[in-house]
This record gives C-alpha cells, structure tokens and sequence, in this order.
C-alpha cells in the first residue's frame, strides 16, 4: 500500500505544501528560480500576466514554508533578490518533471478528452 | 532557460491537468490506484473524508484527461472498477513522487514557517 500514508487526517499538513508548490504562480516562481536568482520586477517580468500583489503573495508563501530565500540588500534603491533554498531546489525540480511531463503529454490528454466528449456525446443522443 | 517554454500564454492548457492531479481529490485517487484497480464504493472507504458527489466528479475529471479507465461491468448489481490508463501512471508516479516529498520534508518546513513567523513578529515589536 504505498499511498496509505498519505490518506486521511494525516495528509493535511502536507496537503497545503503541495498546493503552494503546485499553485498557478508557484510553479512558474520555482520552475524560473531553478536557473537563476531574480529581483522582483524581473521574475515579474519573466512570469508575466501575474499582477504585483500576487507575485509578493506567491513569494511570500514560498519563503515562509522555506522554499525560497529572500535577499533584501541595504542599498539605495533598495534591491531584493530571490532564491531557491536546498529544500526549494527539491521541490522545483519535482514541480518541474510534472510540468514537464504535462507539457510532453498534453495531445494524448487532448486526445482522450475529444474521446470522452464524443462518448458522451453519442450516448446522450442514442 | 529550462522553464521557458512553460511561462506565459503556452501554460494554460497544461495548467489545468497539473490542476487536475493535484488536486486535493486527484492526488489520494491517483496514488490509491497505483495500487490496484478499484470499484467506487471501494476507493471511497480507502480515501475517507470524500463526498460521493466530489469523488464521482475526480474520477470524471481524471477519465475525461485519458489518466483512468472507468469500466463498467454489464451484471446486476451493477459493477464499476476503476483503474489507471498507462498515461494516468505516469501522471500517478510523478504526483506520489511529490507528496512523498512533501511529507519527508515536512518537518523542514514546519520549522521554517516557525523560524519566519518569529522574525515577522520580532520585526513588528521592533
């Protein structure tokens, strides 16, 4: 029974990591941090479409469960950098292998939803 | 740039299957399933906590995606097994993959999240 551990009462607490490292903006702040630190504007920038106020929130979630590392530099204009931790690393790269395997996948999916569309289709008329 | 191709517009329809699977249903279904083949009542009992309605509406989600075979038995009582399609295993392996992570490092980031908390609150005291 190898997924028996993660049922019921004790998936909880991981249950909300997984959905901060799998949220819309979290996936895209991990897969971008993997090759590199960002300011703020530029990983904006890179991400694109994410307004400011969720960008700080996504960035601010990830920092506090020890995934990302925020580098805030005393100078004038003040400067913050963000980057991956060891832990975050880890799960950047598992959040990276399910894009990519979604990316890779994705006609097959496609595939199978006109399949089931067109099964449902045919069975409400018949 | 590893994560390039995945940011922007191009996102959106892998989007919803990394969704999909990591929902807070779609994860406990897919990792039941790596097990064995299933039949509704059964996968209920096994996953807990999950209303009919809400687990009726993953698997058909999951169906729908090519990641599960949905096969009903034409005998009275009627008898429906669920199972993963060789697509939905892989999708299963990844997503186990990351919850077996999660809960590895849970206890990581639990202390993270205290060590962030207690800076936030010495910050707003200083």
């Amino acid at each position: 029974m190898p997924g028996r551990y993660t049922v019921g009462e004790q998936m909880c607490p991981h249950r909300l990591v997984v959905e901060h490292v799998t949220s819309r903006w979290g996936v895209l702040v991990l897969i971008e941090l993997l090759d590199r630190p960002y300011r703020f504007s530029e990983l904006r920038r890179a991400i694109g479409r994410v307004s400011e106020k969720m960008l700080a929130q996504t960035l601010q979630t990830l920092e506090r469960d020890g995934l990302i590392h925020r580098d805030a530099k005393p100078v004038i204009p003040p400067r913050v950098d963000y980057s991956l931790t060891g832990l975050g690393r880890e799960a950047a790269e598992q959040v990276r292998a399910l894009a990519l395997w979604t990316e890779r996948r994705m006609d097959e999916v496609q595939k199978a939803r006109e399949a089931y569309d067109a099964r449902k289709g045919a069975a409400e008329l018949g």
